[in-house]
């Protein structure tokens, strides 16, 4: 267990007592970014992620030198009820196969100068099937938290988390109805690949983990519904808001974990973008219920934090032109 | 003039004889992708625009380590009717600017790992007004194609053209309008910033543009309402083609411009695809008429191959995940 937290209410008032952007080197870069040699507005979306992220650091011409690739898994009780394509054991193979550096986020995260970490949570114990009550104790989620959120590198400067784990859509599906409502139906996907009858059956059991675990509020919703990976990246995610390190949102899994964060403490994802959105049909949902708009859509559904390991390289791109290019002053170009 | 083509005709027989795409490294990349380790389709997008360079490049397992992006440079005569926000003393000073290192393209190079070239086409020697005829003698318009042939380094592995050139966004507006009919002020737009009164001049110059050249060919309308710099972009084009040199399309006037080759010889840009769907207005339309979808949709408008640097990243890493990730059979993964 972390030493900053050992219960779900310790863990909240952290989250609440979290600091905000950073005003003044705000404004700066946003100063900054009109002196650049360029059209205004130009360089779109870059421009807007550069100052939000030059807020963020305190900086208003910033780097990003250490981004940080952490990718949780978990196992799931749930995939008693038959959830996933694909058996259990997959999840420890493709930790073994993310340990030898045979997965996508390997290359994914080499491509975007990123250091990788792997952390897999108790893989021989799954949590309990949400179908028949919470899925963790409190003790679990919060050992599952301190995990995600000791794992944050405090010298990074930007953040991605993913996540592994067998029938962790479902788990994700359950956490947004939960949150959000809708039916069931809304909220279920085809995962690493069901049919129609398996979609059909991971809405039943969305549909009765939500009934068995009713009434929550977001940190609840997390242990009650999520798993240890989901509970792990909501760690981290938190832990990096504390160090004012920005964050790249991945998939649907990620982006469920990371909303109870918000449900639980309003804003307490001001410090995250969404890296893409998902082919997974309910992240796009999500995302528009925390007021994201993804930098990516490139159809993929992959998680391992996949998504936002490519992002990494547009934030990338917006930071160098932010803080790299001469102003009009600088290059002796006429204003306009 | 290049060695390669010193007519037009010359240059479109290069172009209808150039190579296509390596059906057989495309089918066996099309295999492996199907064994990597992730669920199939998983990376949506990053997949097929590996499948997609390997076949170019003939080789299933490839590797990016040499991309080059070039900026070309003109004026144009059509400035004298007033269709920009700013001067053309801009063109030159933006050329100083790449030169310097202060652009947003020198930047976006560096982070995408690509080498940058810039050619300054003649900046004295501003095109026609093409309101008044052809902005482009034959030999004009070959020289600059030439420009752009002999630009593109034979050892570089993918290309992505962009261009400087006040003014250049109207020429684009009235090759679109030439090749895909419509009306003028369908393929108008904002440009670096026009307000609603030069967005209505630069409709009326386009269609004067189109009325004066009418009823041209693909490469015709090159020479009669493109610029130098388009017709070096589109020059360099078809010699990526020549060397099987996978290319990233950037915005409005680079597309307008290589579409001038699609219509001169259809098929002549499958070697292509769209980096980035831009802000300025009819960038969609003509990305659409090309059937290329945008890897990335980012708002920006700026061109100097902007776009298309930051798709790199995207291509570099769909190409890094497809050659190195590990195999089912090599990582010990269940296979679903």
């Amino acid at each position: 267990m972390s030493a900053d937290f050992s219960t779900l209410a310790a863990f909240r008032d952290l989250l609440q007592a979290a600091p905000g952007i950073d005003q003044k080197a705000q404004g700066e870069a946003e100063e900054r970014n009109g002196q650049l040699t360029k059209p205004p507005g130009a360089l779109g979306r870059l421009e807007d992620m550069a100052i939000w992220y030059a807020g963020w650091r305190g900086n208003p011409r910033p780097e990003i030198n250490a981004p940080q690739v952490i990718v949780f898994a978990g196992n799931h009780g749930v995939t008693a009820q038959g959830v996933s394509a694909f058996p259990a054991e997959v999840t420890e193979q493709m930790v073994l196969n993310f340990q030898h550096g045979g997965a996508a986020i390997n290359q994914l995260s080499k491509a975007a100068g990123a250091s990788l970490d792997v952390h897999a949570l108790s893989l021989d114990t799954p949590t309990a099937d949400f179908t028949q009550g919470p899925a963790m104790s409190e003790e679990e989620v919060v050992v599952a938290l301190a995990t995600g959120w000791d794992a944050v590198d405090e010298k990074a400067d930007l953040l991605v988390v993913g996540e592994m784990g067998i029938g962790n859509t479902t788990s994700a599906a359950a956490i947004a109805h939960a949150l959000f409502g809708g039916a069931a139906e809304d909220w279920v996907g085809r995962g690493t690949g069901v049919d129609d009858a398996g979609l059909a059956n991971k809405a039943r059991v969305v549909r009765e983990g939500v009934a068995a675990n009713s009434g929550k509020e977001g940190l609840e919703v997390l242990r009650c519904l999520g798993g240890r990976e989901l509970a792990a990246m909501a760690g981290a995610i938190a832990r990096a808001r504390s160090l004012r390190i920005p964050v790249i949102l991945d998939g649907f899994i990620c982006s469920a974990a990371a909303a109870t964060l918000e449900a639980a403490v309003p804003g307490a994802l001001d410090h995250a973008i969404a890296g893409h959105a998902s082919a997974e049909a309910a992240h796009g949902a999500v995302l528009e219920k925390l007021g994201k708009a993804p930098v990516l859509q490139l159809n993929m559904r992959l998680g391992e934090a996949s998504g936002a390991a490519v992002a990494i390289n547009v934030l990338k791109a917006a930071v160098a032109c932010h803080s790299g290019m001469a102003t009009f002053a600088e290059a002796g170009v006429s204003d306009g």
